[in-house]
């Protein structure tokens, strides 16, 4: 494959010519040990501190607010546990969205399983979390509040500044708010009033291994790991110089081109929000239309194998990504799409690069309606929803979808529903909880009605549950 | 300063050659996230795996034994939190030895916080621990011990493998032993009977930010740290994969160059351990002449500021470290010559290169005399060690070194002791707490008596401590 689109920046980011340049010269000059007394440890030194003057700037901070850690999950990891053990006298209450990485969602778990208390606050079919509900969680328990910028999944932006505004109308002993600015660092400015923020240098072109945890003086802080005497005591152990001079160097690069490259960016994400649906049947754009990161576009296929499509894609010469349940290891819906109550199931992440072209984007759009037909083909879908309706009749229509795997049962109900009259019952037995998410974001989606969950037992079954649903259309 | 002699490769080893190959390569090979699907991301993946086989293979462990971490610090941090916590049912207690690193001692601090319980297990004069000694201090709820498997600032070989073999003979639920081989790995043989084992790559020429944490199977884990995908839930965060391709291509290159250059780095520290000590009055060399390190060596000059003699060296073309109080950040003393039982003060250590030559050592044993002269010029002690002794008294000679930092309280006893007799008692009054340490060795190198240490009241002063000697010659 000589020439691959790659549209998975969200995940990673090639190194930015800038990044790699920097990177190779500080191999040569701040290799030393900056903690050292001699020429080359003040000279690895320096460079350490002009990158911390670097990040700082870009981000808003003052440079003794600023550390580099391992990575955006350690920033994450760090700044919650940290900020959490340094306000343990007034509470261990964590608020936090529904959709936020899974990295501070495996902390707050842990925060849990070590006796603190969570809050999850949920959000609207575009992804994003009321400013005011999410103030609203706040307790006079509660330690720290976490919101991310932007959301990695779907691109929807957060209304950080406004929920930071509410946070701190209650004083100087508001609720630190800790903003996960992972997907955003570097693309767009980093909203007001955060308290702690956590970034990640390799999703904005610099390298892998780099991570910036911010903390505004005054915040209190006690970290969570063992210490030692660098970086301000919060990030414990030998400091990856020449990195973190490449992560500071692409930083800057990147938040000026990202400022030339915004609309075109906009417009590229635009045509493809447009052009999608009218190009595949039963597709779903979710996430935020205005409100949204300038590179990011997510939808859904109905009746489509997320992780099928993404390898069609794949040979075809495009990396893209996806929330799907089936292409992640665990095997678990994605948590962003069904706390927004859309479809978990096939759909595709595209995250575009600074440099992406207008061809680029074309030639998705050309190749897509064919790999999802390919896909669907199998199916035998079409068969199906062009089948005439039945008669009308009482007794719901039984499908059992026991045993089958997401997406099948909602694959079963669109190939039969088409059985019933409009305004009759039918009945999927599933024992997959993915269908528990999929097919009342099915109903909603198709117009259909979704009447809730029985016991199985009720249809003769002896495991999974009952979905009620009734034909309107 | 064109040609200056790296001598502290203890600290930070500039990037192998092999190593920066490699990584400029997986720059281009393996940047993508190993967790995806789509053709890069695989290609990340089977890099990774490499590196994991290779890693596995030099550290003798199997590749699912090992997982790669930030650096050596996280290493540690994990092993030893890790295990502590899966062999909490059996209890809390951590042995270790008097002069493990400083994050073993760190993490082992917060163990003891967090409600753990230590044994700090001493070293001989030559910094290493008795292996039945260490084993005896195994208990009952001991969880877990550790053990380095060189001393970082004297070289000294531990006897690793009998420790592992007599808490081996305590059967299969003996207590695991985690060795931290960060100064010894790429050098020298690991060392047979490890349960958990941590390295850092940057200190065998590898790239800074990236360590291994290799755990044996059937060792109980389970990490302090949220954990997710990655490194087979050992640690968390997306990984570094060009730097740990490096990490790896530089390790099997240096162990091969090690293993070439052992009797030629052998033969250049012995001629350092001969010669200095010809060569510079009252001076010490520290730290086991047979079992040690290669590459290592550490001596202590008396009457000198350590912080003082290191930037004559600097100026001199020398980049050298110490364990010195006066060249670390926190002004305290190395914990690994006071538990030797060594002078703290004004100690070098050169850990050299492997492709150091003899004509650097040989300009290093030329310049040293002159400079060590000339930092020991202006106390003015060549007149007082001079001095003819004076009349024998009766009552102590009382020195009053109250207020003043290490050196001054020894250096003043150097200049003074000569003004009493052969037999003859002199008092040092001292508030700096490092005279502890340093007025009983400074007499046990000079042949005095140290008899022990008084209240202060007991000669008038109202804070520090009296510490008594004996002119014995």
């Amino acid at each position: 494959m000589a020439n691959v689109s790659y549209f998975d920046v969200a995940s990673t980011t090639p190194l930015h010519p800038v990044a790699r340049q920097a990177l190779i010269a500080a191999l040569d000059e701040g290799w030393a040990d900056p903690a050292r007394l001699y020429r080359s440890g003040r000279q690895a030194r320096m460079l350490l501190d002009a990158a911390r003057r670097t990040v700082a700037e870009e981000l808003g901070a003052r440079p003794d607010e600023v550390s580099f850690t391992t990575g955006g999950t350690q920033a994450v990891q760090l700044g919650m546990l940290g900020a959490l053990r340094g306000r343990r006298r007034t509470g261990r209450h964590l608020v936090h969205s529904a959709v936020e990485h899974s990295s501070v969602l495996h902390t707050a778990e842990r925060h849990e399983a070590d006796g603190g208390e969570l809050t999850s606050v949920g959000v609207d079919r575009l992804g994003r979390v009321d400013a005011a509900r999410f103030a609203a969680a706040v307790r006079p328990d509660t330690a720290l509040a976490v919101l991310q910028s932007a959301n990695h999944e779907v691109g929807t932006v957060q209304p950080v500044a406004e929920v930071a505004a509410l946070l701190a109308a209650a004083g100087p002993d508001r609720v630190p708010l800790l903003v996960d600015a992972a997907q955003s660092a570097g693309r767009l400015p980093v909203p007001a009033g955060w308290s702690l923020l956590a970034a990640s240098a390799h999703k904005w072109g610099g390298p892998a291994g780099v991570g910036v945890l911010a903390v505004r003086k005054g915040v209190r802080f006690n970290s969570p790991l063992p210490v030692d005497e660098r970086e301000g005591g919060r990030v414990p152990g030998y400091p990856n110089v020449p990195a973190i001079v490449a992560a500071a160097a692409s930083l800057r690069a990147v938040r000026a081109e990202a400022r030339e490259r915004d609309a075109h960016l906009r417009a590229l994400v635009e045509r493809i929000r447009a052009r999608v649906p009218q190009l595949v049947p039963e597709v779903e754009v979710v996430g935020d239309p205005v409100h949204r990161l300038p590179h990011l576009v997510t939808f859904s296929c109905l009746y489509v194998d997320g992780e099928v499509l993404l390898s069609e894609l794949d040979r075809a010469g495009f990396a893209v990504s996806s929330g799907s349940s089936c292409t992640s290891s665990t095997l678990t819906p994605s948590h962003v799409l069904a706390a927004m109550g859309v479809l978990t199931e096939g759909n595709v992440r595209l995250s575009l690069p600074l440099d992406v072209t207008s061809a680029e984007v074309d030639r998705f759009l050309a190749v897509l309606p064919d790999l999802v037909a390919t896909v669907r083909a199998p199916l035998g879908l079409e068969l199906a929803v062009a089948a005439p309706p039945a008669a009308a009749r009482q007794a719901p229509l039984v499908i059992d979808a026991l045993g089958k795997r997401c997406p099948l049962p909602v694959i079963e109900l669109a190939k039969r529903i088409g059985e019933v009259a409009p305004g009759d019952p039918v009945v999927v037995l599933a024992d997959d909880e993915a269908a528990r998410l999929d097919i009342p974001a099915w109903c909603e989606m198709r117009g259909q009605a979704y009447e809730g969950e029985a016991p199985a037992a009720d249809f003769g079954a002896d495991r999974g549950s009952a979905y009620l649903v009734r034909r309107t259309s």
